[in-house]
Formats: structure tokens, C-alpha cells, sequence
């Protein structure tokens, strides 16, 4: 490489409902600066996008003629350009070939990275998560062998990927994050709950272990144990928000296992990969070992290492690469 | 009996969360007449129970010096006076030894029937289901018998109760009702859909049959596909929301038929009894056909029959019933 490391090589988004992250990386894919936003989609005026990308990278692109690279809802039909899903198993090159551009007003050119779309009787779309993924694999490489890989995206919508051969074979989303929220804001659960200064990690387990054990009809009836076991004094008010997020992420956690007991594996002794913000990993590190898996561990900066993965691989920045 | 069957005996009260209905009994249980206003217990200013009492009973008492009971949140501690949980299993005895009791402004005594408490690892609790219960029994007395019944009360919180020897031996709630609300109106699900001028039996069955069916990893994965099959082009947006409804209730009659399972029973086959409004029983039903179960009749006028039963055993009425 004739540019040093820390020279500016690529900008990379990381465009979302909620928020814009932004990142400017060396030729060596070092995080060199980041910008953080809340421009998400959702909160732009109409025609908004331009105004956005001005306000967080113009600095950075009035110091240098830089690629630009971005994944996540910036892409979808209420992005800023519509970036068609490539449908599953979808690997590092499908994605590239998906890629869809932007001009913007300052005549840069922004290369928008699809989601995936998985067919079938419950069609899965993810988009920012492929990216991510692909990171994961970048930092990891084992992860993306033959012989296959289970990566965990906690969040509003959370995705557990099954990733072999280098692609993404298939995947599950579960509205843990956003029923969570809908429940505590917008019903009788809410009433009788306390904000806690504290996560209590005991309600939070007996929320998990209650989801896991047999013998109750389902997660529509375990919920309302999160009112009764307030009303008959087993549980505090300040306890109950930990109890049911509990309660949802070990009912996802047995559905993932039920999924996985079909191909006679389980998450019992089972290495897998989470991706996401560290308290929130810390809460699915804690249930995952109530179902017997003790090695999940955190991929540290995969949204970064993902978007320099595709930008080298669409030959935006020229950065030694091992072949997708 | 002296009085004329026509002649006012008895005004029982159906006072819940949102609404209070009251009737006015004849001495064999005939409904005279009745009112219905939106003074539920959460809606009330402090000490508005007196009032919200006379505005919708007061004549019926200005005519007549009348018994009064009553049932439902209006016991619970938010209500008028409280009237403590009775364990399960609980039979008729056991509510009426349970009456508590509130003078009114007028004078009036009004008795107040207690909800059911089901201790364990996930209590369950009603309130004025427990009524409703008892009045279908006295409707159709086979069921109460010691063969068992099971006896299905749909709503915001839907019950499934297990009744024999004229006991609630024990019962699920499921937040079926509830939850869906809170989904449509509080997630991402909400922003695709359209309203419905009809009801969409082909949506809403598809989704019983998608919580019906295995292969999925749970409720929490599944109402993602309402807003998937739309992304997909394979729900209309005014599909969207009885595609949920179908979802929901199919995963709660799953949950109920898992708990079947367990004492080698199922809900295919099943003879059972539905209370609640008749919109959402024809639903119930249409799911239920979809677990094989073609016997769910709906009980009529279950509230009314249920408070003139309990009255009746506690002597507030000289009525002739059956024992206990």
C-alpha cells in the first residue's frame, strides 16, 4: 500500500431507523474517527438524506476525495435509494453485486449495500446485519467454514444467523426488543412495574428459567405471571421489567433451541457469536448459560470491519483481501 | 315463589376495568331491564363509585328496595371495596363465603363477589370470570359435573378455565387480546397495515394455521411475517391485521393444546363452552375448527345467570336453586 495506515481511505455509514453512525477508516480498515447522529430514517424530513450526510461527513470529504460506503435502512423502499434484498444463501459477493449508488449533491458517489431476503412460508428480511455478519467472519474467519456457525444480533428485532460456506444459509428474526417495549409502555404490565436503578440479575433469571422449563401454554400466558407474581408479593415492583425481559429472551432462546433440536444440535455446548451493544449482550450471555451455552462471545467492531470488507471486495478501496 | 316473575328481585352488577353493566332480575332470574354506561373502575374520579352507582341504578331503587350484587374489578383494590382472592379450587360456596360487602350513599348494601387466586410457580387470578363460570354451570349443570369441562372466556385477557365437580379446579390467562393491541398500534407491524372494511376469515385463518403448524421457533418469530408476507407481496395491507389476530389466537390455542397433551387429552374432539362477545367467539371458533375441535358452543347471558346463582346462594334472593 502506498497510502499510510492512517490515512483516510474509506467512509463508512452504518444508516439505521434511529440513527446515522458514521466512520472514516484507514486503507487498513482502522477506525481513524466516528460521527454519531440521530438523522435515521425515520426522523428525516422529506429529502432530508443530503442535509444528513452533509452535517456528519462533509468535513471529512471537504479534506479528501473519499469512497462511500453504506448498509442498513438507508437502503430499503424509505431509504435513500433502494437497494433490492439478494436473496439467502447469500454470501460477501452476492452482496457486492447488489450494491445500488447514490450521487449526492456534493457529486460523491454513495454505495448502498442490500439487505437479504429469505423465501419461504415465513419469508426473514434483515438489512445492516448482513454487514455486520460478514464482519463477524472477517475478524473470525473459522466462523464462515464448512461446518457452520450460529451468530446471535440482539436488538429491537434480533436475528440469529445460521452462516456456512462463507454465506448466509438462513435466519430468524424475533421481535424480543420491540414486544418488550410494547408491553411494558402500552399495557397492564407496565402499571405495576418500577423503574429499577439497578439490573437485577435474579428477576432477570427466573424471568429466562420460567420461559425455559416445561409446563406452561406458551409465551402469551407466561407474561401475565410478571402482574401475579407482583399481586401475591413474589415479585417487587422495581423487579418486574427485569423479570420480563427474562421471560422474552428465554422464550427466544427456547425457540431458537427448538429450531436447533430438529437438526439434532441444541444450544447446550454449543459455541456461538453475538453482535450488539454490551449491556444488552451481557443479558443474552447470562440466559444462554441457563441453556447450557457457556461460549458466546462478543464480536467487538463488526459494523466496521463489515462495511470495509465489502467496500475492499467491490474494489472501492484497494486493501489486501482474502477471497470471499 | 310470591312475587311475580316479572317483579324486581335483584340488580346485579357487571363492573370491570373499562365499563359497568347492570341488571334488573326478576325473582326467577329474567332479565327486566338494563343499563350500560363507560363508568369503569379505571375511568372513575376518586370516590366516583357512589355516583357512577346511582346515576345507573338509582331508579330501579327509588322503586323498590332491592338486594344488590355485584362482580368483577370492582372488587379488586383499585375498586370499591375490596373483596380478597379465593383460592382454587374453588366452588360456589367458597365465592359466596367470600362476599364482602359496601354501604352506599342511598343505604344500599352492596355485595361484592371475589375474584379466584391460583397459587404456583405462575399464579393466575380473575375477577368476574369466576361469575361467569358459575353461570354457565347453572345454564347447563352436566357441565359442572365430574367428567370435567373446559370452558374458554376470549377477551383482552382470555382465560381457559378447567372446571369439575362444580369447582374451578385451575385456569390460564392468556394476554391474547391485549397484546395484539399493543402490536398493532405500538410495533413497526402497525405501520403496514390497513383497516379492514370486513373481517378476512382467509388471513385470519392463515394465521391460526402458521402458529398451528411446527417449524416455527415461537409467537416472538412469527408476528414478524405479518409484516414479511406483506414486504413479500403475499398479504394485502388490510390482511395484515386479522393475519396477526389468527397468529395470536392460534399460538394461544397451541399453548392450550400442549397443556391438553400433557394429561392425554387435545383440543381435537373436545366438547367445550365459549363466554364473551360474539364477534370474537365466532372467531375462537373458526380457530378452533382448526385444532379439530367442532363442539364450542357459546353460553348466553353467562353474567346475569352467574350473579343470580351467587345471590341466590347467599340468600339474597328467595329463589329455588340447586345446591352448591
Amino acid at each position: 500500500m502506498s497510502a499510510s495506515a492512517a490515512t483516510p481511505a474509506l467512509v463508512a455509514l452504518d444508516w439505521g431507523t434511529t440513527s446515522l453512525r458514521a466512520y472514516l477508516l484507514g486503507a487498513d480498515g482502522a477506525v481513524l474517527d466516528t460521527r454519531a447522529s440521530s438523522a435515521g430514517i425515520m426522523k428525516l424530513p422529506a429529502g432530508g438524506f443530503d442535509q444528513a450526510f452533509e452535517e456528519t461527513c462533509g468535513a471529512w470529504l471537504d479534506a479528501a476525495r473519499l469512497p462511500v460506503i453504506a448498509a442498513g435502512m438507508v437502503g430499503s423502499a424509505q431509504g435513500w435509494v433502494e437497494a433490492p434484498y439478494v436473496e439467502a444463501p447469500a454470501g460477501a459477493d452476492a452482496l457486492v453485486a447488489g450494491i445500488v449508488t447514490v450521487k449526492t449533491a456534493r457529486g460523491v458517489t454513495v454505495h448502498v449495500v442490500p439487505g437479504v431476503l429469505e423465501r419461504g412460508v415465513l419469508p426473514n428480511v434483515m438489512r445492516g446485519e448482513e454487514t455486520q455478519i460478514f464482519g463477524a467472519l472477517a475478524s473470525e474467519p473459522s466462523l464462515g467454514a464448512s461446518g457452520g456457525a450460529l451468530i446471535g444480533l440482539p436488538g429491537t428485532h434480533a436475528k440469529w444467523a445460521f452462516v456456512s460456506d462463507e454465506r448466509i444459509e438462513r435466519f430468524y428474526t424475533f421481535m424480543t426488543g420491540e414486544t418488550f417495549g410494547a408491553l411494558r409502555d402500552h399495557t397492564i404490565l407496565g402499571r405495576t412495574m418500577h423503574p429499577a436503578a439497578t439490573h437485577d440479575e435474579q428477576a432477570f433469571v427466573r424471568g429466562v428459567d420460567t420461559a425455559r422449563d416445561a409446563g406452561h401454554p406458551g409465551v402469551l400466558a407466561t407474561i401475565f405471571s410478571t402482574r401475579t407474581l407482583g399481586l401475591t408479593g413474589q415479585l417487587t415492583a422495581e423487579q418486574q421489567s427485569d423479570y420480563l425481559s427474562g421471560l422474552l429472551i428465554g422464550h427466544e432462546l427456547r425457540g431458537l433451541n427448538e429450531v436447533l433440536a430438529r437438526e439434532q444440535s441444541a444450544l447446550a455446548g454449543k459455541a456461538l457469536r453475538l453482535i450488539g451493544n454490551d449491556a444488552l449482550c451481557v443479558r443474552y450471555r447470562a440466559a444462554l448459560a441457563r441453556f447450557g451455552c457457556h461460549d458466546a462471545r462478543t464480536v467487538a467492531q463488526a459494523t466496521e470491519h463489515g462495511l470495509y470488507r465489502i467496500a475492499a471486495l467491490a474494489g472501492l478501496i484497494a486493501a489486501p483481501v482474502r477471497a470471499a
